[in-house]
């Protein structure tokens, strides 16, 4: 499969945006295989992503020439590009549950993505990294070692280059330390439909008020505990004869896809952040 | 079709409810034609639905004969009667939005209901009502005789024998001297996925929090605004794309579909309130 | 709410369709509030919606300018241009279920459209037509009138300027002679998840086949029964407890609400037909 | 966690069934904790679930006297008991695809299952298992060697006590002389909403035909392909926009989920087949 290249742009709201985008694409022979756009609070969004197979510009020259020619004609404009060879490297976060890691690992091979390693405050599932052969690092957290663990977290992440942190039911709260280096680069799964049961037990707190669907979702991580920027939700539906039990198992299967979706949107570089507000494009 | 009778029964759980109330049926040949049960907080619940054609107790006796044979060895039982062909009586309270109430009206001929009265405080949705021939009470509502209102609604709930009020997007809140009255008996829709976004324009709430799905929510009315036992949820998966005014048009087809399910399952006796939950049995 | 254009175009994939289209309308500062694109076999299908307001090309030199400056350039482009301001004009035909009818024209007044007439093998829905003060044509069929009956069908569709025909649960096979004439632009609402359970009595079958869910399709007419171009489906969980009975009931649910949205996307001109495929952009 | 039996049972319809089953249960203190009921076709089903704690009979002489006191009365009884601490004894066939196998396996603590054997017509998955440590037989099918292969596997299934045979993304169509030895007890996964889409790349007929939602199906295998008792499906929302891969990829999280869901309820024993279909009880 031949490589791709993904641009990911914001700027003021302004007329012939997509024109000026495509008619860079076009001049240098960048064939669109995927376009979107949105638009929102006088802001204009995009992402586009091309084959690099005829393009002719040099990866290292893209963002030069497309400075030069487009970005600097637009107010506001902000833009990143990505390369579809080129994979993230994730680090995964892990306390006791083991659904949210197996689901992950066993998309090792069909997601674009490099497993780099997987922190725990417990060792409970050491032999699922072993067995899947993957670094796995005994991180226990108490309230007098946490600035220092977060520390060594974050040597971790950056000795590894990691881009994108997954908390997989991490059941740990980081701190600030750590959510600003890495600014919607960590992805959280809650296991509720937010905003309704924010915070602990949230089946337990959607089994007393006797909801009728239960759900999942997964954000992006920021200061705000379960307030980050949404990027995707699912429900399941459930009846009065589902006990607290019952909700947790079927809210296992809901977790597990709404993490894995989220991820490979982020991989494929699908997400922009406006806001406290995500746009899938 | 021949007529049914059906029982729902509480009581404190103990070894044999079950038994001793399907040998009553039994005895007095009652072909059981659908029986469901729930525990939960040591409490016991049942409904049970049967056929009247062979069953040899007439209607008047068999409460009495049931608590004599059956009810009176429970603890705590508390119990009721009721007959598929006594038709519910309905108040719909509206104000300006139609497609529920359109919803409602069009399931006239088959839902086992008699649609008695419309009451709103606008005049708007008078010709619909006047199409479909249902009496209209036009009641405006303001701070001053709020109260003086209510009570020309209690009178007109009483002459009617109304036996459930429902709330079609009727935008009041009620006071408790009506609430009170119809204690389980006055069904309201909320335009969300309650517990997320209650109180007003959920709507305008879900679009700035960046919801990925929306939901719609029918409960009985308590004290509490849009804290009462809720009967059923649904959703729908919305994208960044979809404007406020999107939601709100997605959100009606919900809206009016999960009012008419809580109906049906009120008007067929399907429901059991225990604390702040509904079994719907 | 000032008026706005849609352009649905077709052409051989090949570079810089986007920016020769894009460049276009920025040129003539029309401002583009939707975009969407598709590619498949080898074509190119897109879908662009502007305003109006500061448009610099008249309504009626567009289609011209657009030729010249833009489709020539093109291979195979098939384009057409439509506003918002004017309104498509509907004919429903029914039978005897009502619940479809109800719901088109409970969306009067929110969806851009114009219900010109009603047609009806039966006359039971005519007192609806009459209270909705729209024309109500009673045509029985008959084996032997079929094609005379048809006949004067298009003679009404004619003389009504009407461009979309819906048949609102006819169970009527239209024959060619109508087809033909209203090329993707009779949908049907058909009660199944096609293609399961194509032809008569779908929830029958659904109920033998034990199904865990059913479904509605609505999609374009054409001359195999069933066969046609897909819109949109919905679905709903059922279970053995559910009889025959409860499944048309909960069917219907799902019928009127997909044949709505077909509806709503067809008089937004947001579907590209393709083989026997529908985009919806 | 204390021990429950679970009573399945059919009869010829008759009055008091529950009655009799019930009281059977209460005489010896058998405290019910779940019990479900159907009829159809004139035949009773029945599932029952209560406490071995304070249960007065010894399990060895439950079914004895469950003939002697209840079954004896009624018409074409057929019963069975189980026991929550025996567990099902399960072996995977499996070909080259992981997903449901990674699935199955990340559940082995949480379902009260043994999984005991893995059964392939390719090595590829021998890893996984051996990771799980878990016997895996490489068993090569041909045209030729079929009959003898399978001669292996059922030597293979009856050495190991198997009760249910799970055909996790097997790709291969079992011979008659396997399925008539596991009457109701070999689960199947095929990826499509069956009745549509049967037999072979079920994605690939999706996209053809354009729907606009795909789905799984799960149930037991019978003589006729894709034809056995429905146990479970599920659907996702597609569009056009996505490719026979996305169908695949999107379509392999559906699978997974409704796969476990099956082997989830015969596991707890909730299945009754009956003609075609299944009741979950």
């Amino acid at each position: 499969m031949n490589s791709h290249a993904i641009l990911l742009i914001s700027c003021h709201d302004q007329m012939g945006i997509s024109a000026k985008v495509t008619a860079f694409l076009a001049k240098y022979k960048g064939n669109i295989v995927e376009i979107e756009q949105h638009v929102e609070d006088d802001k204009f969004f995009m992402r586009a992503r091309w084959s690099l197979c005829d393009f002719e510009l040099k990866r290292e020259n893209i963002e030069a020439k497309f400075d030069d020619e487009v970005a600097s004609y637009l107010t506001d404009a902000k833009f990143q590009f990505f390369f579809t060879d080129t994979k993230p490297r994730l680090a995964i976060f892990v306390s006791k549950a083991s659904h949210c890691l197996f689901d992950i690992l066993s998309r090792r091979s069909s997601f674009p993505m490099e497993i780099s390693l997987i922190i725990s405050n417990h060792d409970k599932l050491e032999p699922i990294a072993k067995s899947f052969g993957i670094p796995f690092f005994y991180l226990p957290v108490t309230k007098e070692n946490k600035a220092e663990v977060e520390k060594k977290q974050l040597e971790l992440l950056k000795e590894n280059d990691i881009t994108l942190v997954v908390l997989a039911r991490y059941m740990q709260i980081l701190s600030n330390q750590i959510i600003e280096k890495f600014p919607n680069r960590i992805i959280n799964i809650h296991h509720s439909f937010l905003p309704a049961f924010p915070g602990a037990k949230p089946y337990h707190q959607a089994f007393a008020k006797g909801v009728k669907i239960i759900g999942a979702t997964s954000h992006y991580v920021t200061e705000q505990l379960d307030e980050g920027p949404i990027i995707e939700q699912d429900v399941a539906r459930v009846s009065h004869s589902d006990s607290v039990n019952e909700l947790i198992r079927k809210g296992k299967d809901l977790e597990k896809i709404v993490l894995s979706r989220a991820i490979y949107n982020h991989i494929n570089h699908k997400i922009i952040t406006h806001k406290n507000k995500t746009f899938i494009l």
